[in-house]
C-alpha cells in the first residue's frame, strides 16, 4: 500500500463519501462551515490567488429564490438541505494579490491587469477550491451534494454581481434516506493515465 | 472543533502540506500512482463524467521535451522533479459515458452532443479531478508542485491532441532543500463567505 494517509480517512474523503441527494434536518452550523474553511483555504492556487466565494443560503426567502433557478431535478434537494452553498470565482481577485502573494507584489499588474486573463485564471483556480471544499465537507463528517443543474445568469444575476461567476451550488447536511445510487464505475487506471 | 477528519490527515494534506519547488531523487514509483488514482478518482464530477487524463513524463527524452515549453523560472523544477504529470482535460469524455453513467445511458446524447458544452464540462470537471489529484499525491506522502506557467499550445501539440486541453502541470516527489517560501497568507473568512 502506497498510501500514508490513514485508511478510516481515506473512507471519509473518498472512499466511502458519496453526493447525497437527500439530508437529514440536522443543522449545518456556522462552526462547521468555518471549520471547514479554516483547512481548506490552504490548499494551492495559482500566486495563491485564492478566488473562490462562497454564499452561504440561509434565510428561508433566499432558499425560495435559489430553488426557482435549479434544474428540476435539482429542485426538491436544493429546497430542503439543511445548508445550500453557491460557489462563485471572483474575477477581480487580483485586487487581493498583494495580501496573497507579498513574495511578488507586482503579479497583480504584471500578469493579471487584463480580465479575459483573470477569468481564465480564477476560473481553474476556484474550480480547485471547489474540490477542497468539497472534500472539507467531507472531513465535517458532513456529505455534499454538488450541482451544475441550475441557471447561471438567473443566479449570477439574483444572488453575485458581474465581478463573480457561479461555478457550482453544494448542498450540505448528513445524508437522509436513500441518500445516493449505487456507485457508478470509475475509468480503468490504463484508460487515465499513460507514460511518455 | 467540528471536523471529524484525524488532525493527523488534516495536517498531510492542508495545514502541513506546501506546494514543492525542489525534490529529493528519491523515485515516484508506478505504484504510487496507482494508488493516487485508485484512491482520487473517487471523487465527485458531474455525471460521473471523470474528464482528467494524466500523461506520466517518466523518460529523459520526454522530459526534454517538455521542459522547452516551460516558463523559465519552472525549468529547473521541472527537470529535476523525481516525476511529473500532465494534466488534460479530455473534451471526448461522453464516449465514455455509458460506462460511467449507467442510470442514464441517454446522457451522453441528451446533454453532451455538442463540442463547446463538452469543453465547457470538462474544463471544470477535470479541474475538480486535479485538486483530488493534488490531495492524493500529498495522501501519498509525497509533494506536488502544480504549474500554470508553460507554452499550452507547445504543450498540447508535442505530447497530447485536439481533443485534449493541457490543464496543468505538477511536479511529484518528496521535498527537497529550501523546497518552498514561507507560508503566504490566507484571505479571513469573512473575505470569502457571505449569508443571505
Amino acid at each position: 500500500m502506497s498510501l500514508v494517509l490513514d485508511p478510516a480517512a481515506q473512507d471519509l474523503l473518498f472512499r466511502e463519501a458519496r453526493t447525497a441527494n437527500t439530508f437529514t434536518d440536522e443543522p449545518v452550523t456556522e462552526e462547521h462551515v468555518q471549520a471547514i474553511y479554516d483547512l481548506v483555504k490552504y490548499g494551492p492556487t495559482a500566486f495563491n490567488q485564492s478566488p473562490l466565494r462562497i454564499t452561504l443560503v440561509r434565510s428561508p426567502e433566499a432558499r425560495e429564490r435559489l430553488v426557482k433557478h435549479m434544474a428540476e431535478g435539482n429542485q426538491p434537494k436544493t429546497a430542503t438541505a439543511p445548508l445550500v452553498a453557491i460557489l462563485s470565482a471572483d474575477n477581480e481577485f487580483h485586487e487581493e494579490l498583494p495580501q496573497l502573494f507579498p513574495h511578488f507584489p507586482q503579479a497583480k499588474d504584471a500578469f493579471f491587469s487584463e480580465r479575459p486573463v483573470r477569468e481564465q485564471a480564477a476560473g481553474l483556480n476556484a474550480a480547485l477550491q471547489a474540490a477542497y471544499f468539497i472534500v472539507g465537507v467531507r472531513a465535517a463528517g458532513l456529505a455534499a451534494g454538488p450541482m451544475t443543474g441550475f441557471d447561471f445568469q438567473g443566479v449570477q444575476k439574483e444572488f453575485l454581481d458581474d465581478d463573480h461567476t457561479p461555478l457550482m451550488i453544494v448542498n450540505i447536511g448528513k445524508p437522509g434516506d436513500d441518500a445516493w445510487f449505487p456507485r457508478s464505475p470509475r475509468l480503468e487506471f490504463d484508460q487515465v493515465v499513460t507514460t511518455v
